[in-house]
């Protein structure tokens, strides 16, 4: 793999001028005709053995493209308010938009890398870590987002050379970095972690290449060309086949609405004993101290009318306001349509201690864009395996994921239509597209149990809730966000 | 001033819900206003005594009002990733858009009012943290964003009713809070910290209104009745006379474009060991222990073709990708239309141990704003007050700010558009819009010298460099960058 990059291939600087002009043109002009279309972004992965002008890369395509256009992405150690959220969300809070360029240094190949480089290399955790990364780059592949990864590599001899010929002047001495010096003893261990990193992760929709490091015409050029042929390929890859489908959708049986009993319900008094018992109880939950280790996500969905809203405000009225954000979902904005679907979702993650509320969701996609043909029949139902992944990676961070149905029956709706049309401060809740989908219940209802099927996984089952008795419905949801937290914390 | 708060007034049931219904409708009626006008946003502030129910209000007003259009602002301590940003920062990051409403739970009021509140307040605190908060207010009724302030008040007696009817109860014993208890004691002492912060800060454009909270018809009512009037009451406030506006503006005398030596120049051979020394001499202080704690934001202003980009990369050069952004500034976008012009800037602001780069600024509002008359006279000769406020705030939060003006001759600027046309891929660095503003060169001199005399302060002066040759322009910004670094850092 890298027999070609440890010859240390060479570049004249008389032929790297020749070749440098025309490229620098094209770049530029790849970069403008991709602005102009904006039908996808580009992620620039820079990986590689240390020492090998990674960071001279950087500069150098800021130098030679319009640099107001392209973002450095460069990452270190994790930042205080990262604790708690799942690994990728850097990532994805700094995905560039459809058009844009983003050069991606300390990527998400990092933990990869220093595991396979240990002396020791855990398997399971290198094959988990390279199955979450393939699903990370296929979820952008296939929503906008072309990623290109560039390996920098040189042989052993070169890397000493060029260490030795910075320390020697004072001036860049600077250049070398710790890792550098240490790099000499353990140069096979790091070209092996590369080598097994790019096996497990070369993708057609997210390849891996080479880049002869050792001279700098030689690196320039190559990766100059590289670029350029990556934005030129404007087609977004096809679908691939996710091998890891069906792993996630096992037991339990997933709920369908004709299961539901509707006729469940809450006397006044029941009600007025049941309703500040349980919020009591959700109160002294959340100012426990285990509680301010916990990032928690509560999901509603359900039918127009069903009393989402109401239900939401029966929880957060146990709530302090500073811990917990009330997210409502509507459609998406002109930004929000230029990344992944699932970018809007990532930006509003709790930090431990903290619920976000999402009032509609990422469901959205496999609902109401599937009704109304607002996504392709591909894009909806690539959009379960993207939703479970996302979940699980929220899951393994430690977070709360509690999702609720609020489920009423048609006649009900109907009933309260009317009711909310009625009232002068409730009508504006009642809008021609809620009369709209009404009339798409049926369309809906399938969506609905297909979700089920799809998206009840064991770690994180849908909790279908029957809401024709409002009072029901609020109790049943705040009883069960308190078990489900006192199992999370350990309390009950 | 609370007078009639303490006497505890009464609403009925009856009476409330006549007005209720009534007021709901209004409310929503003007909030569906103000989304179609989009001219304004409006920031509500909930402040108060202990226990007055300033968190059910918020529930209140979610629940009157269309929640999807609301966001609550609920700020706690500081988060970890506040740490080395100026106290206010936590508030521009989450101001609202035009149309949209805030309402503002732990405000920036907090901090004045425990000052006030202690045993022996510190008048000269009082009065500084007034003053940043009243310049914050009136930038922001400036600049688009409605400010209205309730303080939720009850008398000593009913607090104490209040408190002990809930702990009564095991349901409700959760909502008393420890400060709950304490606030019997302090009573007199939180009622004066109030008064006083009032009346430091009641001011046309951003008024305090106090609501009696002992009856929950009452406080209701109340609330409902105010917000209603800021919605409706669509005019900006017209612009206040700002009382401090000369105190920062003292001695150095201002640089002068006149002044400006063009001739300095290095040759070749000083470039080549100038250059690679003080690269090396900021790379070493950018690692250095000390640099980890400072935040720092260059800017870099300039004609078009002074060659900022060139100048910026030799910077960058010396220092690893994950501690610095470039941020090249260009004409807003449409979300950055609906926010106060400084909130851009606010967004992109560094923590400590990085370093900023801003390739243009916040003085586009006092350059090509002022020129092309994209802001109004009013508009940008206020900015001058409102940039040194924010200069002054950033400094005081311990963050270095240097402030660069590239300066070029008229003719070298002609040579540079010249051979920029005719470099394949330097063209696109020209553009029309670079002639229309060759055009305008002696306005632009104009602002410029203007905006040195408003914004070169003392404690943040600009510096004036020739940029006629680069490389002096690049060895002197580089020198200057490293010995303000050395002497932040006490390093020299």
């Amino acid at each position: 793999m890298f027999a070609l990059a440890e010859s240390d291939p060479e570049l004249s600087k008389d032929d790297a001028s020749l070749i440098e002009d025309r490229l620098r043109t094209a770049l530029l002009k790849a970069q403008y005709a991709r602005l102009k279309q904006q039908n996808c972004a580009l992620l620039i992965v820079i990986a590689g053995i240390d020492g090998a002008g990674k960071g001279a890369t950087v500069a150098m395509l800021n130098e030679w493209m319009d640099a107001r256009h392209i973002r450095t992405l460069a990452f270190g150690p994790p930042a205080p308010d990262e604790h708690g959220r799942p690994w990728l969300w850097r990532y994805w809070q700094q995905l560039p938009a459809k058009g844009k360029t983003g050069i991606v240094f300390g990527s998400w190949y990092r933990p990869l890398l220093k595991e396979a480089a240990r002396k020791k290399p855990r398997q399971k955790r290198i094959l988990a870590l390279s199955r979450v990364i393939r699903d990370f780059e296929n979820t952008l592949a296939q929503n906008g987002v072309q990623v290109v990864k560039l390996w920098y590599h040189l042989s052993q001899r070169a890397q000493v050379q060029r260490t030795e010929k910075l320390l020697s002047d004072p001036d860049t001495a600077w250049r070398v970095k710790p890792e550098d010096l240490k790099v000499k003893k353990k140069f096979p261990r790091l070209r092996d972690a590369g080598a097994l990193a790019i096996t497990l992760t070369h993708e057609t929709h997210a390849p891996w290449v080479v880049i002869p490091a050792a001279d700098t015409q030689m690196r320039e050029i190559s990766t100059g060309q590289v670029v350029l042929a990556a934005l030129r390929k404007r087609r977004i890859a096809p679908a691939q086949p996710l091998v890891q489908a069906s792993e996630a959708i096992m037991a339990p049986p997933a709920p369908s609405l004709a299961d539901l009993d509707y006729d469940a319900k809450l006397e006044d008094d029941e009600y007025d004993t049941l309703l500040p018992d349980w919020q009591g109880r959700l109160a002294r939950l959340v100012r426990h101290e285990k509680f301010a280790q916990t990032p928690v996500v509560l999901v509603f969905e359900g039918q127009d009318a069903a009393g989402k809203g109401g239900t939401i405000r029966r929880i957060t009225h146990a709530l302090d306001p500073r811990q917990f954000r009330a997210i409502p979902i509507s459609a998406p904005t002109k930004d929000e349509l230029a990344h992944p679907y699932l970018w809007r979702f990532w930006r509003d993650l709790p930090i431990p201690g903290h619920i976000s509320i999402f009032d509609r969701s990422w469901y959205g996609r496999v609902l109401v864009e599937r009704v109304e043909k607002y996504a392709s029949e591909t894009e909806w139902q690539r959009a379960y395996d993207e939703i479970n992944q996302f979940e699980s990676q929220l899951l393994d961070s430690g977070t709360v994921v509690l999702k609720f149905w609020l489920a009423v029956s048609k006649e009900e709706q109907l009933k309260r239509f009317h009711e909310r049309e009625a009232s002068p401060f409730k009508s504006f809740k009642i809008t021609p597209e809620d009369w709209r989908n009404r009339k798409q219940w049926d369309a809906y209802i399938k969506a609905t149990n297909d979700m089920f099927q799809h998206t009840s996984t064991q770690a994180c089952p849908w909790h279908m809730v029957s809401a024709n008795d409002k009072r029901h419905a609020r109790v049943a949801v705040l009883r069960h966000v308190v078990r489900a937290l006192e199992d999370a914390l350990g309390l009950d």
